[in-house]
């Protein structure tokens, strides 16, 4: 999904929401769990009930690899029922060099080699430009690179300053700016750190940010809105848990809905402020 | 593995090599291709050839993942015959947010989730301590953490100094080291970086230190050891693709044996020169 059409579909859904898909087998309701694959059916009534609210699905790796090759098989299942409208993220924070880049590249755009072919991954900066790079020679997709992340940890290194008082999310954000464009980089940057969006949106005016805090983990969408929303938008804030856990009845996926579509609303009302719609 | 017990194995082994198993389908022997798990088959061959010389195993995730489901399970299978007399490395370099981490932690630690069950995995500190502590609670695991890498991309954020002159890898070696101790914790320092050693040491003077970088990479044994060997050698250095692509023939194994074993006769006189052994 090219960054066009990206606008263009927050635009026509008024939502900039990215549904994050982190299901957990203990935390699905236990009526499921009779399902051949209870992971993939959850999503599936997940995605169904949201997908006219949102305008990308973002399924964190990490929940479907520590359940070894059945977990793989419920990715693959999700990601074929994904709704070509929203863009596709694996939130996988790969990293590693060069030609060992280029694999973690293909398991996640190279539906031929590995099954798979989403739109973008979350990528970490940690190893430099090689690690970077080839996500970006994927014609038409797109590599998301933590800048400024929303846990309690990402304190301990993203904000330590160097000599000229920049803070090394800063750093990350200067330098990878160098390595693409805003029509295939996007930046992390956690909705628990509100005031820090002007000074992310000082070096990457343009770009997209992905928004991971809202909900569960504290963030306020308004304030997000206040300092991180540019002239198309340029925010995609992702919900999971107070989403797709707002039940765990049988209602689970009417639950999410409702959640889904409240966001959606707040979400309407600031590109309406914002003059976007 | 404890580190008493790779301490052990390294003296009776005379040996701190790691052997990357970073299997690639396009650079393997062409008669292997008529197998039906050609990797497996690959790494299997390379195993049998070299168990003796080496006090560890390293598959690179990255190469099985590209491959799908189809590369999780030459990974599981591999996994499976490494040998109990080497330390098993999941070269995974995860990192995400506290809940997330525990996944990965599942993953690879957790053989009735996933079906894998390896001695350590490398980690990636952009996140900081929720995304590294996870690991540290699996009893008797270890994280390895990278500091500073070997490719060219290393320079790119690792070396950045804050206001005291601290480089970034130092400060990520002084503050992972508060999260957990020499017994569960390694660093990965790339071994094109010789000098560097010295800082490493001054920060992580018992720990052990996992050395990519040697062979095809351009890195220095001789070097490596003269600035990060410890009385307990404190090093494991790893070796890829000179060991398994040594030739490309039908004696792929032969080759990989003497390419192991030269380094091993460099290593045992390193050790025998710090009076290891």
């Amino acid at each position: 999904m090219t960054r066009s059409e990206l606008i263009s579909q927050i635009k026509q859904k008024k939502s900039f929401l990215c549904v994050g898909l982190d299901t957990d087998i203990n935390n699905i309701p236990e009526f499921l769990l009779d399902e051949e694959d209870p992971i993939f059916e959850f999503n599936k009534r997940i995605i169904e009930a949201t997908a006219d609210l949102c305008v990308a699905y973002k399924p964190n790796i990490a929940f479907y690899e520590s359940r070894g090759i059945k977990g793989w098989e419920s990715l693959k299942k999700t990601w074929e029922i994904l709704p070509k409208s929203c863009l596709s993220i694996a939130d996988a924070k790969r990293g590693d060099i060069g030609n060992t880049a280029t694999r973690y590249a293909q398991a996640y755009f190279d539906r031929e080699r590995s099954g798979l072919d989403f739109d973008s991954i979350t990528v970490a900066p940690y190893m430099g430009q090689d690690s970077v790079s080839p996500f970006l020679e994927f014609e038409g997709k797109w590599a998301i690179v933590l800048a400024l992340t929303s846990n309690e940890g990402g304190l301990d290194f993203q904000t330590i300053k160097d000599k000229d008082g920049l803070m090394l999310f800063e750093q990350v954000i200067k330098k990878v700016n160098t390595w693409g464009d805003p029509d295939n980089l996007m930046y992390v940057v956690g909705a628990t750190r509100g005031e820090a969006f002007s000074v992310v949106r000082k070096h990457a005016p343009d770009h997209f940010l992905l928004v991971p805090g809202v909900g569960a983990q504290g963030g306020n969408l308004a304030e997000v809105c206040h300092y991180g929303m540019n002239k198309e938008c340029g925010l995609l804030v992702n919900a999971t848990r107070s989403i797709i856990y707002a039940s765990k009845g049988r209602d689970f996926a009417d639950a999410a809905r409702l959640e889904a579509s409240r966001l959606q609303k707040e979400m309407e009302l600031e590109l309406f402020k914002a003059e976007i719609i």
